[in-house]
């Protein structure tokens, strides 16, 4: 009987060149359908929630496929999991991504259309050494930031903005660059800053822009008075550098 | 002027198919090679202390060369990081091999012939589920350990023993396999346990196979009281698994 199965997903995105299926390079999102595809005999589309970028983490994204499976849903995600594991040289414990969850939806439920939002962790190491084991899972700012400069500009973000400021140049043309953002924190522990944001869509690179800026507040480099104003030109030469992709994770889609 | 300059190296080893030298695959020591080759203009070529394995990784290896050099020596670390961040795609922050100092010993000293011992760290993580991030950096086991007995079974290995158990069979042939554990001490920490282990030398794979055997200790697979015997054996078949390569840290070279 067909069934619509929407997958929970971790993945670490170090080695792969982002969420999306491209012919010719290694993706989350291609690895996924050929390791589900053998383990189902049938071929399986996922239709992701985000397509997050090469070297960009996950811990919870969502991606859902409809098929005429007769393993039990509630089996799907070890069995899978074992097959990924197959395709490692090494053992389980070297798998750069996990199906933490698989569940059945009604027939018409799609990831993406159907998610109401999203939250995402920016994770800084702000430490003036530069450790090279986490290299590929924080971006390391060796500068002090003032976290509270960085805390004051992100209350200007939160709630109803044209964001296109926060969009990168030469994205593609979309009905409406205005999105909301639910939350913003800005934590900070031992050295270590984070950035937890939730909002219900996210414009391209949006989360990176916003991190890139608010860490050129915390350098000094823009003052965070002027954060409302980078808003209101819709100018993205206004806003900040794009912080790099590997401190970035998915953390939650909400439905 | 002739010199002889001794480096101290931190590395991540998880793409690199160990330090020593090979003709077709990239290592720690011919990358290092290549690019200090580059810097100064000569060959370069490095006396490494420990020739670790592919995924093994390094706080403090040790390296010396001779060269007629005009950096001065305490520029040299300096100057060889950007040409190794420059070998990188991204930034400075994503490079997996750095030099943490440059000095300038006799001539006569070598880096391996001189050292009077080493200390290896060995992380394990002790949590019920895996972490993917951590996959490369850490031996994670999913089943509870017994730390004590862990700790009653590291003393026996302690001292001067014949420690041929605990050398990976095939190993060439050497003089003696008689080693000297100077301290072996086993922590814990919120489900993180790490051996520290120094000596005069280790045998080829050694501390892998101690960790093994001690993480099958810690399951209770082998009992502790049954080390004493493991060593008096010299059978590589007496000890337990060989703990594999990402959980391993060469940490320091002592002269």
């Amino acid at each position: 009987m067909m069934k619509n199965i929407l997958l929970t997903i971790e993945y670490d995105g170090t080695n792969f060149h982002g969420w999306q299926r491209q012919p010719d390079e290694i993706t989350v999102q291609g690895h996924l359908e050929r390791v589900l595809g053998r383990l189902l005999c049938r071929q399986i589309l996922l239709n992701g929630t985000s397509r997050t970028d090469g070297g960009v983490h996950a811990y919870g994204q969502r991606a859902s496929f409809t098929a005429d499976i007769n393993i039990p849903v509630e089996k799907l995600a070890l069995v899978a999991n074992n097959s990924l594991a197959a395709c490692e040289k090494g053992s389980f414990a070297l798998t750069p991504i996990r199906i933490l969850k698989a569940e059945e939806k009604p027939l018409d439920f799609h990831a993406r259309f159907d998610a109401k939002g999203k939250k995402y962790i920016y994770k800084i190491r702000n430490l003036q050494d530069v450790d090279i084991f986490k290299r590929n899972y924080v971006y390391q700012v060796t500068e002090p930031l003032n976290v509270e400069a960085m805390r004051e500009a992100a209350k200007e973000l939160v709630g109803i903005h044209d964001f296109k400021s926060f969009e990168a140049s030469g994205s593609s043309q979309r009905e409406s660059t205005v999105r909301t953002i639910f939350s913003l924190e800005v934590m900070e522990e031992d050295g270590f800053v984070e950035l937890h944001i939730s909002g219900d869509g996210f414009l391209y690179n949006m989360v990176r822009i916003i991190t890139g800026t608010l860490v050129d507040i915390g350098l000094g480099r823009i003052t965070a008075v002027s954060m409302k104003e980078i808003i209101e030109t819709k100018d993205r030469s206004r806003a900040g550098h794009t912080a790099p992709p590997y401190g970035l994770y998915l953390a939650e889609v909400y439905y």
